[in-house]
């Protein structure tokens, strides 16, 4: 009976790990949407979140039902609990990339972000990329290190969208309203991508500690 | 055993309607803390968001409590599940009312928004107020025709969210850069908000009716 729960449980972790790459190459792809004027690909991004909002619902399904099952208790049930926690956050992240390439839909055959930010905005989907990659090797060795390390990457996601605020607020700003309503929102997209990115961090930590430290710190902005 | 169960249940439903109540009365205070550049009212709101919190967490933690003692199977089980979800959708919409206090507080003695859009404003808090309402009723009577109507008055928010922008990227804007970033934010925060309503909406159309519906389309956006 155990055995039979913590083979559904891996099949659950694994889907969420595979989670954090759609969500991964979702956002790498969403950024070269967005800087190389890629209609295309924006297209490709946007279509294939349904993917994504597919496997959460399994993943859902699949614990509810693991739930309904083998009834769990302690630490096994609070592992299906976080499941479920983290299947929201991660979704949610695909949804993010998807602003992204629709910003970049929007204005195509324009570039939605001036050319002057977009090293900084390349900077980000680095970030981004580093903290899925990291989310979901955290989740798949319940890394309570690894997944306390994402915090301090996801500092460097707010240094960079402070960096465009500033650029945003700045005088010499000179390339108009649209400009800067769609840097505003496509910076705060990377910035909430990595947001939860910490949620999954810190739910991975109160599973293994059993402390919520600073649990529901990276949805707070 | 299900006695106990039901009662149980019926304490997290009512914390869940508490906790609307709380957002509505959050983001009616940001509003005016907002509007009428009132910098007491804006810290009480951040300050007040600590309670929605810790409320949620009491929800959640009597949630897994639930499943642990109880072991509810089939749409008892469904139940408990969905009360967590719509906890962390409450919560988030406290995050939202306490975003907007921010910005209001960010910009005192200016008000962070022109003077010519403080009616959609006051329109979108308006329609944020009627939407937690209606969230907070449907909850409570578990009912689906409340829960799809929700969906119809999230619609005049984003019809106030495009009027939002409208403005914005007319070219007679001549409030200047800040303030459009200011007003991007501040639209989306109150587009979000009812964005999570229609998501609890969802929620219990799901449990009442096993049909996913539009499930995730209030998170879409």
């Amino acid at each position: 009976m155990r055995d039979a729960f913590h083979d559904d449980l891996d099949r659950v972790s694994d889907d969420l790990v595979e989670m954090t790459t759609m969500v991964g190459a979702a956002m790498r792809r969403a950024t070269t949407a967005l800087l190389e004027t890629d209609l295309t690909t924006a297209e490709s991004v946007i279509a294939a979140d349904d993917d994504i909002d597919n496997l959460r619902r399994e993943v859902d399904d699949r614990a509810v039902d693991l739930l309904a099952r083998q009834q769990p208790v302690a630490t096994d049930l609070r592992m299906v609990v976080t499941a479920m926690h983290m299947s929201s956050d991660i979704e949610r992240m695909g949804d993010l990339a998807r602003h992204v390439a629709k910003a970049a839909r929007r204005r195509y055959p324009d570039c939605a972000v001036p050319d002057q930010l977009h090293g900084t905005i390349r900077e980000m989907a680095d970030v981004a990329e580093r903290l899925v990659s990291a989310t979901g090797q955290a989740i798949a060795n319940k890394d309570v290190h690894g997944a306390v390390a994402i915090q301090t990457i996801d500092d460097q996601m707010d240094e960079l969208h402070r960096k465009i605020f500033g650029e945003l607020l700045n005088q010499t700003w000179e390339h108009g309203t649209e400009a800067a309503v769609d840097t505003t929102l496509i910076s705060r997209y990377y910035e909430r991508f990595g947001d939860h990115a910490v949620a999954v961090a810190n739910r991975i930590v109160y599973l293994v500690t059993g402390r919520y430290g600073s649990e529901s710190e990276g949805l707070k902005r």
